[in-house]
Protein backbone atom coordinates (compact mmCIF):
# COMPACT_ATOMS: atom_id res chain seq x y z
CA UNK A 1 0.00 0.00 0.00
CA UNK A 2 1.41 3.18 -0.87
CA UNK A 3 2.23 5.46 1.91
CA UNK A 4 -0.61 8.84 2.58
CA UNK A 5 -0.01 10.84 5.27
CA UNK A 6 -3.12 12.32 6.66
CA UNK A 7 -2.74 15.74 8.07
CA UNK A 8 -5.44 16.99 10.76
CA UNK A 9 -5.15 21.10 11.15
CA UNK A 10 -7.10 22.57 14.13
CA UNK A 11 -8.28 25.22 12.75
CA UNK A 12 -11.57 26.12 10.52
CA UNK A 13 -10.06 27.38 7.46
CA UNK A 14 -11.72 27.17 3.90
CA UNK A 15 -8.61 29.36 2.55
CA UNK A 16 -6.79 26.31 0.53
CA UNK A 17 -3.12 27.71 0.98
CA UNK A 18 -3.82 27.81 4.69
CA UNK A 19 -5.24 24.87 4.99
CA UNK A 20 -2.17 22.53 3.04
CA UNK A 21 0.60 24.65 4.46
CA UNK A 22 2.01 21.48 6.76
CA UNK A 23 1.30 19.07 4.11
CA UNK A 24 3.48 21.02 1.95
CA UNK A 25 5.78 21.26 4.42
CA UNK A 26 5.86 17.05 4.95
CA UNK A 27 5.94 16.48 1.51
CA UNK A 28 8.76 18.97 0.69
CA UNK A 29 11.11 17.86 3.21
CA UNK A 30 10.02 13.74 3.68
CA UNK A 31 8.60 13.03 0.20
CA UNK A 32 5.52 11.80 1.49
CA UNK A 33 2.18 12.21 -0.15
CA UNK A 34 -0.44 13.69 2.45
CA UNK A 35 -4.17 15.16 2.10
CA UNK A 36 -5.04 17.74 4.65
CA UNK A 37 -8.81 18.15 6.46
CA UNK A 38 -9.42 20.55 9.30
CA UNK A 39 -12.40 20.45 11.79
CA UNK A 40 -15.16 22.59 11.44
CA UNK A 41 -16.84 25.64 13.00
CA UNK A 42 -13.53 26.70 15.12
CA UNK A 43 -11.98 29.19 13.24
CA UNK A 44 -10.68 30.12 15.87
CA UNK A 45 -8.91 27.10 16.72
CA UNK A 46 -7.78 25.64 19.74
CA UNK A 47 -6.51 28.28 22.42
CA UNK A 48 -8.12 26.84 25.60
CA UNK A 49 -9.18 24.00 27.60
CA UNK A 50 -13.12 24.55 26.44
CA UNK A 51 -12.24 24.82 22.86
CA UNK A 52 -9.66 21.42 23.13
CA UNK A 53 -12.48 19.79 24.60
CA UNK A 54 -15.31 20.55 21.65
CA UNK A 55 -12.52 19.94 19.58
CA UNK A 56 -11.58 16.16 20.69
CA UNK A 57 -14.54 14.10 19.01
CA UNK A 58 -14.50 16.29 15.55
CA UNK A 59 -10.40 15.06 15.81
CA UNK A 60 -11.43 11.46 16.37
CA UNK A 61 -13.76 11.60 13.71
CA UNK A 62 -11.89 13.15 10.99
CA UNK A 63 -9.00 10.45 11.73
CA UNK A 64 -11.82 7.74 11.76
CA UNK A 65 -12.84 8.84 7.93
CA UNK A 66 -9.14 10.01 6.77
CA UNK A 67 -7.71 5.91 7.19
CA UNK A 68 -11.25 4.88 5.48
CA UNK A 69 -10.15 7.25 2.68
CA UNK A 70 -6.71 6.09 2.55
CA UNK A 71 -4.60 7.46 5.05
CA UNK A 72 -1.36 4.75 6.45
CA UNK A 73 -0.48 7.59 8.83
CA UNK A 74 -2.48 10.39 10.53
CA UNK A 75 -0.71 13.55 11.78
CA UNK A 76 -2.60 15.63 14.21
CA UNK A 77 -0.94 19.34 13.35
CA UNK A 78 -1.37 21.38 17.09
CA UNK A 79 1.07 20.92 19.65
CA UNK A 80 -1.80 20.22 22.05
CA UNK A 81 -1.44 16.42 20.65
CA UNK A 82 -5.38 16.54 20.91
CA UNK A 83 -7.33 13.34 20.55
CA UNK A 84 -4.20 11.73 19.75
CA UNK A 85 -4.51 8.86 22.65
CA UNK A 86 -7.96 8.37 21.60
CA UNK A 87 -6.36 7.64 17.95
CA UNK A 88 -4.32 5.59 18.40
CA UNK A 89 -6.53 2.94 20.75
CA UNK A 90 -8.96 3.10 18.12
CA UNK A 91 -7.02 2.79 14.57
CA UNK A 92 -4.20 0.79 13.60
CA UNK A 93 -2.05 3.11 11.57
CA UNK A 94 0.88 5.14 13.26
CA UNK A 95 -0.72 8.58 14.82
CA UNK A 96 1.68 11.25 15.53
CA UNK A 97 1.08 14.48 17.34
CA UNK A 98 2.84 17.78 16.78
CA UNK A 99 3.72 18.29 20.12
CA UNK A 100 4.83 15.38 21.32
CA UNK A 101 6.76 14.54 18.52
CA UNK A 102 8.70 18.05 18.56
CA UNK A 103 9.84 17.51 22.34
CA UNK A 104 11.34 13.85 21.44
CA UNK A 105 13.38 15.15 18.77
CA UNK A 106 14.44 18.51 21.30
CA UNK A 107 15.58 15.88 24.14
CA UNK A 108 17.42 13.09 21.32
CA UNK A 109 19.65 16.09 20.57
CA UNK A 110 20.49 18.28 23.70
CA UNK A 111 20.52 17.67 27.75
CA UNK A 112 18.59 21.07 28.76
CA UNK A 113 15.19 21.79 26.38
CA UNK A 114 13.20 25.02 26.78
CA UNK A 115 10.01 25.78 25.61
CA UNK A 116 8.70 28.59 23.13
CA UNK A 117 5.17 28.89 23.58
CA UNK A 118 2.78 31.24 21.51
CA UNK A 119 1.52 32.16 24.69
CA UNK A 120 1.96 31.28 28.28
CA UNK A 121 1.60 27.97 29.58
CA UNK A 122 2.99 24.59 27.44
CA UNK A 123 0.72 22.15 26.15
CA UNK A 124 1.36 18.89 28.25
CA UNK A 125 2.43 16.82 26.17
CA UNK A 126 5.02 19.36 25.02
CA UNK A 127 5.99 19.43 28.83
CA UNK A 128 5.72 15.99 30.17
CA UNK A 129 7.78 14.20 27.49
CA UNK A 130 11.06 16.64 28.54
CA UNK A 131 10.82 14.75 32.19
CA UNK A 132 14.08 16.82 33.92
CA UNK A 133 15.51 18.08 30.62
CA UNK A 134 13.23 20.89 30.89
CA UNK A 135 14.39 24.40 32.17
CA UNK A 136 12.15 26.57 31.44
CA UNK A 137 9.76 27.97 29.09
CA UNK A 138 8.80 31.55 27.70
CA UNK A 139 6.81 33.48 25.09
CA UNK A 140 6.65 36.97 22.89
CA UNK A 141 6.04 39.62 24.82
CA UNK A 142 2.33 40.71 23.37
CA UNK A 143 1.22 37.90 20.52
CA UNK A 144 -2.22 36.57 21.14
CA UNK A 145 -2.15 34.35 18.27
CA UNK A 146 -0.61 32.76 15.27
CA UNK A 147 -1.61 36.05 13.32
CA UNK A 148 0.55 37.93 15.94
CA UNK A 149 2.83 35.67 15.23
CA UNK A 150 3.49 36.49 11.18
CA UNK A 151 3.36 39.87 11.80
CA UNK A 152 7.42 41.55 11.87
CA UNK A 153 6.87 42.65 15.75
CA UNK A 154 5.82 38.97 16.42
CA UNK A 155 8.63 37.91 15.14
CA UNK A 156 10.96 39.68 16.91
CA UNK A 157 9.44 39.78 19.81
CA UNK A 158 9.45 35.69 20.06
CA UNK A 159 13.39 35.69 18.73
CA UNK A 160 13.90 38.36 22.06
CA UNK A 161 12.17 35.57 24.26
CA UNK A 162 13.90 32.38 22.70
CA UNK A 163 17.28 34.63 23.47
CA UNK A 164 15.72 34.67 27.28
CA UNK A 165 15.54 31.27 27.01
CA UNK A 166 19.26 30.43 25.84
CA UNK A 167 20.52 32.43 28.69
CA UNK A 168 18.79 29.48 30.76
CA UNK A 169 21.22 27.21 29.13
CA UNK A 170 19.51 25.91 26.59
CA UNK A 171 20.66 22.93 24.04
CA UNK A 172 17.50 23.23 22.19
CA UNK A 173 14.24 24.84 22.14
CA UNK A 174 10.76 23.41 21.06
CA UNK A 175 8.66 25.45 18.77
CA UNK A 176 5.53 24.70 20.72
CA UNK A 177 2.81 26.54 18.72
CA UNK A 178 2.91 25.01 14.97
CA UNK A 179 2.32 28.79 13.94
CA UNK A 180 5.88 28.80 14.13
CA UNK A 181 6.23 25.93 11.64
CA UNK A 182 3.87 28.38 9.12
CA UNK A 183 6.38 31.29 9.67
CA UNK A 184 9.97 29.27 9.13
CA UNK A 185 11.04 30.70 12.98
CA UNK A 186 13.33 27.30 13.71
CA UNK A 187 15.47 28.32 10.55
CA UNK A 188 15.15 31.73 11.77
CA UNK A 189 16.72 30.78 14.98
CA UNK A 190 19.16 28.98 13.61
CA UNK A 191 20.61 31.60 10.89
CA UNK A 192 20.59 34.31 13.57
CA UNK A 193 21.05 32.28 17.20
CA UNK A 194 23.12 29.59 16.28
CA UNK A 195 20.33 27.91 18.39
CA UNK A 196 18.77 24.53 17.63
CA UNK A 197 14.88 25.23 17.32
CA UNK A 198 12.81 21.96 16.82
CA UNK A 199 9.86 22.56 14.17
CA UNK A 200 6.59 20.72 15.56
CA UNK A 201 5.39 19.77 11.97
CA UNK A 202 8.75 18.89 10.88
CA UNK A 203 9.17 17.04 13.33
CA UNK A 204 5.77 14.83 13.02
CA UNK A 205 6.79 14.43 9.81
CA UNK A 206 9.96 13.01 10.61
CA UNK A 207 8.11 10.33 12.73
CA UNK A 208 5.20 9.71 10.17
CA UNK A 209 8.44 8.96 7.61
CA UNK A 210 9.85 6.97 10.01
CA UNK A 211 7.04 5.06 11.35
CA UNK A 212 5.97 4.30 7.81
CA UNK A 213 9.38 2.54 6.96
CA UNK A 214 10.37 5.32 4.41
CA UNK A 215 13.96 6.02 5.25
CA UNK A 216 14.30 1.79 4.22
CA UNK A 217 12.21 2.27 1.10
CA UNK A 218 14.55 5.11 -0.15
CA UNK A 219 17.04 2.72 0.43
CA UNK A 220 15.47 -0.02 -1.40
CA UNK A 221 14.68 2.23 -4.47
CA UNK A 222 18.35 3.65 -4.70
CA UNK B 1 30.60 22.19 5.00
CA UNK B 2 29.39 18.76 3.60
CA UNK B 3 27.96 16.71 6.56
CA UNK B 4 30.20 14.29 7.83
CA UNK B 5 28.46 12.11 10.68
CA UNK B 6 31.53 10.25 12.61
CA UNK B 7 30.31 6.93 14.05
CA UNK B 8 31.59 6.16 17.51
CA UNK B 9 31.95 1.98 18.27
CA UNK B 10 32.16 1.37 22.25
CA UNK B 11 33.37 -2.27 20.81
CA UNK B 12 36.74 -2.45 19.85
CA UNK B 13 37.27 -4.62 16.46
CA UNK B 14 39.85 -4.83 13.88
CA UNK B 15 37.51 -6.53 11.37
CA UNK B 16 36.24 -3.58 8.63
CA UNK B 17 32.67 -4.84 7.91
CA UNK B 18 32.03 -5.36 11.98
CA UNK B 19 33.08 -1.94 12.59
CA UNK B 20 31.10 -0.12 9.82
CA UNK B 21 28.34 -2.07 10.44
CA UNK B 22 26.25 0.95 11.99
CA UNK B 23 27.64 3.68 9.94
CA UNK B 24 26.35 1.62 6.89
CA UNK B 25 22.72 1.28 7.86
CA UNK B 26 23.09 5.22 8.49
CA UNK B 27 24.68 5.78 4.97
CA UNK B 28 22.01 3.82 3.42
CA UNK B 29 18.98 4.85 5.03
CA UNK B 30 19.27 8.59 4.86
CA UNK B 31 22.09 9.10 2.82
CA UNK B 32 24.42 10.44 4.95
CA UNK B 33 27.94 10.02 4.63
CA UNK B 34 29.72 8.56 7.83
CA UNK B 35 33.61 7.51 9.18
CA UNK B 36 33.29 5.25 11.91
CA UNK B 37 36.61 4.52 14.88
CA UNK B 38 36.23 2.53 17.82
CA UNK B 39 37.39 2.90 21.42
CA UNK B 40 40.69 0.81 22.18
CA UNK B 41 41.33 -2.28 24.65
CA UNK B 42 37.51 -2.59 25.00
CA UNK B 43 36.81 -6.40 23.12
CA UNK B 44 34.05 -6.74 24.91
CA UNK B 45 32.20 -3.61 24.96
CA UNK B 46 30.39 -2.07 27.49
CA UNK B 47 28.83 -4.30 29.27
CA UNK B 48 28.66 -3.15 33.19
CA UNK B 49 29.12 -0.30 35.13
CA UNK B 50 32.69 -0.72 35.24
CA UNK B 51 33.15 -1.22 31.67
CA UNK B 52 31.12 1.75 31.26
CA UNK B 53 33.67 4.08 33.13
CA UNK B 54 36.81 3.07 31.71
CA UNK B 55 34.96 3.81 28.38
CA UNK B 56 34.06 7.44 28.91
CA UNK B 57 37.04 9.15 28.21
CA UNK B 58 38.09 7.21 25.28
CA UNK B 59 35.03 8.28 23.83
CA UNK B 60 34.81 12.18 24.82
CA UNK B 61 38.64 11.57 23.39
CA UNK B 62 37.29 9.83 20.20
CA UNK B 63 34.88 12.31 19.54
CA UNK B 64 36.67 15.38 19.79
CA UNK B 65 39.62 13.68 17.43
CA UNK B 66 36.58 12.97 14.75
CA UNK B 67 35.47 16.69 15.01
CA UNK B 68 38.73 17.85 14.22
CA UNK B 69 38.89 15.43 11.21
CA UNK B 70 35.83 16.70 9.82
CA UNK B 71 32.53 15.48 11.62
CA UNK B 72 29.82 17.52 11.41
CA UNK B 73 27.50 15.26 14.07
CA UNK B 74 28.69 12.59 16.37
CA UNK B 75 26.41 9.29 17.44
CA UNK B 76 27.68 7.56 20.08
CA UNK B 77 25.94 3.83 18.83
CA UNK B 78 25.09 2.46 22.00
CA UNK B 79 21.91 2.43 23.80
CA UNK B 80 23.50 3.62 27.24
CA UNK B 81 24.37 6.94 25.67
CA UNK B 82 28.09 6.76 27.14
CA UNK B 83 29.64 10.31 27.01
CA UNK B 84 26.95 11.88 25.04
CA UNK B 85 26.28 14.79 27.97
CA UNK B 86 30.22 15.38 28.18
CA UNK B 87 30.53 15.18 24.50
CA UNK B 88 27.67 18.06 23.93
CA UNK B 89 28.78 19.75 26.92
CA UNK B 90 32.27 20.37 24.87
CA UNK B 91 31.62 19.89 21.38
CA UNK B 92 30.04 22.66 18.98
CA UNK B 93 27.99 19.79 16.43
CA UNK B 94 25.13 17.91 17.37
CA UNK B 95 25.80 14.83 19.27
CA UNK B 96 23.46 12.12 19.26
CA UNK B 97 23.18 8.74 21.34
CA UNK B 98 21.22 5.86 20.33
CA UNK B 99 19.46 4.62 23.27
CA UNK B 100 17.90 8.39 23.99
CA UNK B 101 17.04 8.72 20.20
CA UNK B 102 15.38 5.39 20.30
CA UNK B 103 13.15 6.22 23.32
CA UNK B 104 12.39 9.73 22.06
CA UNK B 105 10.95 7.80 18.52
CA UNK B 106 8.98 5.43 20.33
CA UNK B 107 7.29 7.98 22.74
CA UNK B 108 6.53 9.86 19.60
CA UNK B 109 4.76 6.71 18.13
CA UNK B 110 3.27 5.15 21.17
CA UNK B 111 1.13 5.72 24.51
CA UNK B 112 2.83 3.03 25.98
CA UNK B 113 6.32 1.80 25.66
CA UNK B 114 8.35 -1.53 26.17
CA UNK B 115 11.80 -1.83 25.94
CA UNK B 116 13.72 -4.96 24.92
CA UNK B 117 16.66 -5.34 26.25
CA UNK B 118 19.67 -7.68 25.46
CA UNK B 119 20.25 -8.69 29.01
CA UNK B 120 18.39 -7.68 32.18
CA UNK B 121 18.10 -4.16 33.22
CA UNK B 122 17.53 -1.28 30.97
CA UNK B 123 20.16 1.92 30.11
CA UNK B 124 19.38 4.48 32.40
CA UNK B 125 18.25 7.10 29.46
CA UNK B 126 16.63 4.60 27.78
CA UNK B 127 13.92 4.37 30.43
CA UNK B 128 14.16 7.55 31.98
CA UNK B 129 13.19 9.64 28.58
CA UNK B 130 10.28 6.84 28.37
CA UNK B 131 8.40 8.97 31.70
CA UNK B 132 5.11 7.24 32.26
CA UNK B 133 4.97 5.25 29.07
CA UNK B 134 7.14 2.72 30.38
CA UNK B 135 4.86 -0.80 30.65
CA UNK B 136 7.80 -2.84 31.35
CA UNK B 137 11.08 -4.37 29.41
CA UNK B 138 11.89 -7.70 28.84
CA UNK B 139 15.21 -9.82 27.36
CA UNK B 140 15.27 -12.81 25.68
CA UNK B 141 16.15 -15.91 27.81
CA UNK B 142 19.73 -17.20 27.89
CA UNK B 143 21.12 -14.44 25.61
CA UNK B 144 24.58 -12.85 27.19
CA UNK B 145 25.80 -10.92 24.48
CA UNK B 146 25.30 -9.89 21.10
CA UNK B 147 27.26 -13.12 19.45
CA UNK B 148 24.19 -14.83 21.58
CA UNK B 149 21.76 -12.36 19.65
CA UNK B 150 23.17 -13.91 16.13
CA UNK B 151 22.45 -17.24 16.63
CA UNK B 152 18.68 -18.65 15.12
CA UNK B 153 18.13 -19.20 19.15
CA UNK B 154 19.23 -15.87 20.28
CA UNK B 155 16.66 -14.40 17.86
CA UNK B 156 14.00 -16.77 18.48
CA UNK B 157 14.36 -16.00 22.12
CA UNK B 158 14.28 -12.51 21.54
CA UNK B 159 10.94 -12.82 19.69
CA UNK B 160 9.24 -14.61 22.22
CA UNK B 161 10.35 -11.51 24.99
CA UNK B 162 8.84 -9.83 22.28
CA UNK B 163 5.83 -11.48 22.47
CA UNK B 164 6.15 -10.90 26.22
CA UNK B 165 5.86 -6.78 26.48
CA UNK B 166 3.31 -7.05 23.35
CA UNK B 167 1.05 -8.80 25.95
CA UNK B 168 1.97 -5.45 28.61
CA UNK B 169 0.08 -3.11 26.23
CA UNK B 170 2.49 -1.99 24.23
CA UNK B 171 2.15 -0.15 21.19
CA UNK B 172 5.77 0.01 20.57
CA UNK B 173 9.02 -1.36 21.40
CA UNK B 174 12.70 0.24 22.35
CA UNK B 175 15.29 -2.24 21.02
CA UNK B 176 17.71 -1.10 23.81
CA UNK B 177 21.01 -2.72 22.41
CA UNK B 178 22.64 -1.55 19.03
CA UNK B 179 23.23 -5.74 18.54
CA UNK B 180 19.10 -5.74 17.70
CA UNK B 181 20.36 -3.27 14.58
CA UNK B 182 23.27 -5.47 13.22
CA UNK B 183 20.73 -8.52 13.01
CA UNK B 184 17.79 -6.34 11.78
CA UNK B 185 15.25 -7.11 14.46
CA UNK B 186 12.68 -4.49 14.22
CA UNK B 187 12.27 -5.31 10.59
CA UNK B 188 11.58 -9.40 11.88
CA UNK B 189 9.15 -7.90 14.76
CA UNK B 190 7.05 -5.67 12.43
CA UNK B 191 6.72 -8.43 9.60
CA UNK B 192 6.27 -11.67 12.02
CA UNK B 193 4.38 -9.73 14.97
CA UNK B 194 3.35 -6.37 13.65
CA UNK B 195 4.58 -4.53 16.45
CA UNK B 196 6.35 -1.12 16.12
CA UNK B 197 9.98 -1.57 17.19
CA UNK B 198 12.42 0.89 17.04
CA UNK B 199 16.26 0.20 16.17
CA UNK B 200 18.37 2.25 18.29
CA UNK B 201 20.79 2.71 15.37
CA UNK B 202 18.16 4.18 13.03
CA UNK B 203 16.50 6.47 15.63
CA UNK B 204 19.98 8.06 16.19
CA UNK B 205 20.55 8.35 12.23
CA UNK B 206 17.43 9.91 11.90
CA UNK B 207 17.94 12.79 14.69
CA UNK B 208 21.80 13.30 13.36
CA UNK B 209 19.80 13.59 9.64
CA UNK B 210 17.35 16.02 11.42
CA UNK B 211 20.09 17.98 13.59
CA UNK B 212 22.08 18.62 10.16
CA UNK B 213 19.32 19.91 8.20
CA UNK B 214 19.31 17.23 5.58
CA UNK B 215 15.50 17.30 4.99
CA UNK B 216 15.59 20.51 3.93
CA UNK B 217 18.65 20.16 1.75
CA UNK B 218 17.07 17.14 0.43
CA UNK B 219 14.00 19.24 -0.62
CA UNK B 220 16.22 22.37 -1.94
CA UNK B 221 17.98 19.54 -4.28
CA UNK B 222 14.71 18.69 -5.92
Amino acid sequence: MDNLVGVIRVLTTDDPELLAAHGRIVEADYGLPTFTRCIPDQPRGIYDDESERVALPKIVALGREMVSQGATAILVSCAADPAVAELRSELKVPVIGAGSAASAVAVSLAEKVGILNLTEGAPGPVRNLLGNRYVGQDSPRGVMNTLDLMTDWGTEAALEAAHRLAGSGAGALVLACTGYATIGMAAELRRRMGILAVDPVRAAGLMAWYALGAPRRKAGES
